[in-house]
């Protein structure tokens, strides 16, 4: 198997319609993404099968959908005005500016080589600060939320009112976060704006100690029953030095990224401390009554906080592969889980001639409202396979002579390029299974 | 039917969790609402049908998910950056800042009274501006896109060279946009930021003029099919004051929103006006070369745009009603499209003793990888149909003593509150069946 560079990705990426930089027609905007055709499809099947397993099978877990803009006392409240910065320093020489914690402080700048001409680090907020109202002063500052989490808490009353929910509970929440990152790299691994998927599991004081290894089986699970491969994920504690101070535990989920082992999500036990900021800067009670005990308690909060847009990188890396066939070609395959892959089933006429290509056609029509489908009827029959492979598709169907004799149909499976014949009445339902027994090679 | 009213809709959101103020606890954010346990449903199942019946069953049509923050060229090219934007006057007394077509100019000042005291109507622009990068200076201004389609013009090229699309082909997408809307009103129907879903459709100049019609009845058809009252929409044709310059022709679907008739989507004959501002602006021809006729051309562009937060409010106003019962009682409900609904089967056990409250939740279970369910045992079985009725739960399934005998549970539909026994090995397809058959009553 030959080396999952991160070249290859992108490069994969740009031709096959998964993943554009933004605004490239006019140069490109620094650390922001366009999700194409298949790429789109991608991060859809990914964000709706942890929302489903989040909010339609898991217990007691229900949505919410916060705005991005916010009032700016969130920010206070959540530390992120004070404390959401990264050193910079300036050349005073080229004025170029650098992350002081990047650089040698008192070696050469890198832009123009001058020696000693660093100034002084001063922190530099990551928000992105715009204005709301007719008024660009002081008062109308506000920002992208830097994080989807803060929505949670400043809900967490209106939830629990409105909803007949009772501790323990979490809300699970899927939206965008901007963070003006300086040095963003890696293609879509760090980036100005990405996505999340995160969920607050609010529980009673002490509770905290069961449910935080809990989670943290069930979040690995998650990856597991995603299809990625066992030796591409691990465990990282966080160290006194990465422990946030009101955090009781942290561990973070890491990828074997082409770029080495990685976060992919964090599993974090929380404490009260974000509910009692809120507490505090807005003066709100954000306490429980236990209908049971009548006991009054501020809960506390297990969080899993996983990158959607960088779960679409670690699905893209797991799946990569190059393949050598008999004969001496070589495949490019994306090993998608097939509940992930853009496009599940592809439908080829063998021949467009003697009715096959509108047979296929009709096939094709009536599979849609199962499967995201392809119809694709131009070139070699192997060269549309290794185009399916290519963009990760698990089932094609080919549509040949015998099948207007006797309504079957060749369905040939992506990993292990075997095909069999299936009849056309039975094709959703061995569909349906194939994808239900599914394992990763 | 009693009247449905804006404060009785924004009261049954916050009472059962389909909407809140964003940022309540810190006195709200103006123009920004979140999307509590049961609007988020809601609103990601109006998403999820709009995007299956646009990317998976309709021919010819790829998906894009394009970024927020855009190089400011866009908006340049787009004409947003000059003419986005709203006259604007103050009060030179008292400072208080209006919008000058939504006061009268020679009048008294509305906060303080005086009259004569405005200053000549300015310029304001509509959209978030915001710096990227580490310096604040002007060549860093970016803004948050204020709609969606430009993501899709500026990508044209990208999704052509690897889709393998052939025109007349369309790109959709749903996303976020934000405006920085002076006067927000009638709750969500117009705020600083939204949802739209968009959908642009690529064709060769002239046959804009068959695809034009057929777009149209395309998306009146979709209200249709998602439940929503006919005598509660109608065409509006834009006159000649209000189409754009480049338009050819350009019709809204208004919705009878409790404010009375406003738009809901637009499907708008574009020219090849947006692909040649880009073409233009950024240097990159835009073109599309025919593969058959070998013909190269600027597509026309017929473009589909509605808001997807408008939709949620379109919902809920169309489905809201206030219905008297037998008995003098009254109750409230949405006869949402099952499709639509947050909760699709609620399970009741009848009492909670004799191992029937054990029984309704392992159902409730089952039933959880087809349907987003809900379970309550708490109160008398009336009183839970009046809460499952109050946010539009389809279904409801009673367990009861016979269910423990023979397997079988009384199926309630919410709209013609008839109860049917149905085998508890026939309820998912019985299910399935209504939802197929659903008519709005």
């Amino acid at each position: 198997m030959a080396e999952v560079t991160m070249d290859k990705i992108v490069s994969l990426c740009k031709r096959r319609g998964f993943i554009f930089q933004s605004s490239e027609i006019y140069g490109g905007l620094n650390g922001a993404y366009d999700y194409g055709p298949m790429g789109v499809q991608l991060k859809n099947n990914i964000r709706d099968f942890w929302w489903k397993e989040m909010t339609q099978i898991h217990d007691g877990i229900v949505g919410l959908d916060a705005s991005i803009l916010m009032h700016p006392r969130v920010w206070e409240a959540s530390g992120h005005v004070s404390n959401f910065t990264d050193p910079m320093v300036d050349c005073k020489q080229c004025k170029s500016r650098f992350r002081a914690d990047q650089i040698d402080l008192n070696g050469a700048c890198p832009t123009c080589g001058t020696k000693g001409s660093f100034t002084e680090p001063r922190n530099f907020n990551l928000m992105f600060a715009t204005h709301i109202g007719a008024n660009a002063d002081a008062g109308s500052t506000i920002y992208l939320r830097p994080e989807t989490a803060q929505g949670i808490y400043v809900d967490f009353k209106n939830v629990v009112q409105s909803s007949r929910v009772k501790i323990p509970f979490g809300i699970a929440q899927i939206g965008k976060s901007f963070r003006n990152e300086i040095t963003t790299k890696n293609f879509i691994f760090r980036s100005c704006e990405f996505e999340q998927m995160e969920m607050q599991w609010f529980c009673k004081p002490g509770t905290d100690e069961q449910w935080f290894p809990y989670w943290r089986e069930q979040r690995m699970a998650f990856y597991q029953k995603m299809g990625i491969k066992s030796e591409n994920l691990r465990w990282h504690q966080h160290g006194p030095d990465e422990l946030a101070f009101y955090a009781k535990d942290a561990y973070d989920i890491q990828f074997l990224f082409p770029m080495g082992w990685q976060e992919l999500e964090g599993v974090h036990s929380r404490t009260d401390y974000d509910l009692t900021q809120h507490q505090t800067f807005s003066g709100k009670e954000m306490n429980y009554l236990d209908p049971e005990t009548n006991e009054r308690f501020i809960p506390y909060v297990v969080e899993t906080s996983a990158g959607l847009t960088r779960n679409v990188l670690m699905a893209l890396s797991d799946a990569y592969d190059e393949q050598e066939l008999e004969g001496g070609d070589v495949r490019t395959v994306l090993h998608f889980h097939p509940r992930l892959a853009p496009v599940t089933v592809a439908v080829l006429p063998l021949v467009k001639k003697d009715g096959i290509g509108e047979f296929a056609n009709e096939l094709e029509h009536t599979l849609r409202e199962d499967f995201a489908t392809f119809f694709d009827q131009s070139g070699a029959i192997g060269r549309r396979y290794r185009r399916m492979d290519e963009i990760g598709t698990p089932y094609c169907v080919t549509v040949d002579y015998d099948t207007l004799k006797d309504n079957t149909v060749t369905l040939r499976f992506r990993d292990s390029m075997e095909q069999k014949r299936v009849a056309i009445s039975d094709l959703v339902a061995t569909i349906n299974q194939a994808t239900k027994d599914y394992k990763r090679i």
